[in-house]
């Protein structure tokens, strides 16, 4: 499967699950349910926990053949053999996780302005995950709501493949698609679903 | 010169700093005066924060001939190429920072146990933090005191060279080489010394 195919149906995950087992079976779940990658995010866990998440995550996806993307972290993306990682402006550079990952995993990156994806994109970047496409309250940070109109100009503008992510809701996927991306991050709308298999069946429906 | 002569005088760096700028020169200055090893530890920065101090401290220490370790963080020392890592009970373990940094780098272990500091030990861990020998301030989680005595027999336990570490002022530095370490780390007694270089000219003179 191409990496934009992989990257239809992406699942970011969020410390709130209170524990690796917790966090570990809502992906498992969701991945019956059709979510295609995975991204591992515990922004306040210890590595060790991390390390555990992602080697049972890196389990789980292998089983369904779904992409394993780790948040922010070269080194257990690396210990727990990930597909890849997922990088913003306050993490290692690009250039830098490239050298350490070496050139058959796949690179993310959340650009904050032109010349910041630009630069991503020198350096080697796979994918772009451009945000928050609406308000979203899982991602303190997040910045304020480009709206669809935006965010379609900002893929047009991008040299390659782009995700939406922040607030995207399941009956708004088709949209974010239609804007041109090539998947939707999704987080609230899957991880803390109160059945993560059939929210993730529901965005199938959606954007099969 | 030998790893344990290496780790003799042992300067551990705060986020208290403020920038990486005023933490490199910190560094700069107790080299000057006579660290031999410098552990860049900067809890609440951004991984970018931390990249760039690391690189600034790699070309710093180089010059000296004084060994660079990362806290933590296995990824920051592969990108800065450090000479290796000093890791806790809640970070990667012992064996998987091995496996990613290979045979030649230096990896350094605070056990809480006995069983802990055996594992590590087994991992091939190069030296032991074992503290805090004194009350410290820079450290909020490092429990209670465990004073000389104690201190030395967990010292004749280990089967690898142990570091002092935790609230050990410059005139206490000779009794804990006295009770069998191979080098003592100091934070705020060098650190946040008034004049850096003089408070590392003065640990020379207690141990030199």
């Amino acid at each position: 499967m191409t990496l934009e195919r992989r990257l239809r149906r992406y699942l970011v995950t969020d410390s709130g699950a209170g524990s690796v087992e917790r966090l570990v079976s809502i992906c498992e779940e969701a991945i019956q349910g059709g979510i295609t990658a995975v991204q591992l995010r515990a922004k306040d866990w210890s590595d060790r926990e991390l390390l555990r998440a992602a080697c049972d995550l890196r389990a789980a996806c292998d089983r369904a053949g779904t992409l394993f993307i780790v948040n922010d972290r070269v080194d257990i993306a690396l210990a727990s053999n990930a597909d890849g990682v997922h990088l913003g402006v306050d993490d290692l550079p690009v250039g830098v996780a490239r050298e350490l990952l070496g050139p058959g995993k796949v690179i993310g990156y959340s650009p904050e302005t032109p010349d910041d994806r630009i630069a991503a994109e020198e350096a080697g970047v796979d994918y772009l995950g451009v945000g928050p496409v609406f308000g979203t309250q899982t991602k303190g940070d997040a910045g304020e709501a480009l709206r669809l109109d935006r965010f379609a100009e900002l893929v047009t503008q991008s040299n390659v493949p782009v995700i939406g992510i922040g607030g995207i809701a399941i009956d708004d996927a088709r949209s974010v698609i239609k804007a041109g991306a090539v998947g939707v991050a999704v987080v609230g709308a899957v991880f803390f679903a109160k059945e993560p298999r059939a929210a993730a069946i529901e965005l199938v429906a959606q954007i099969p």
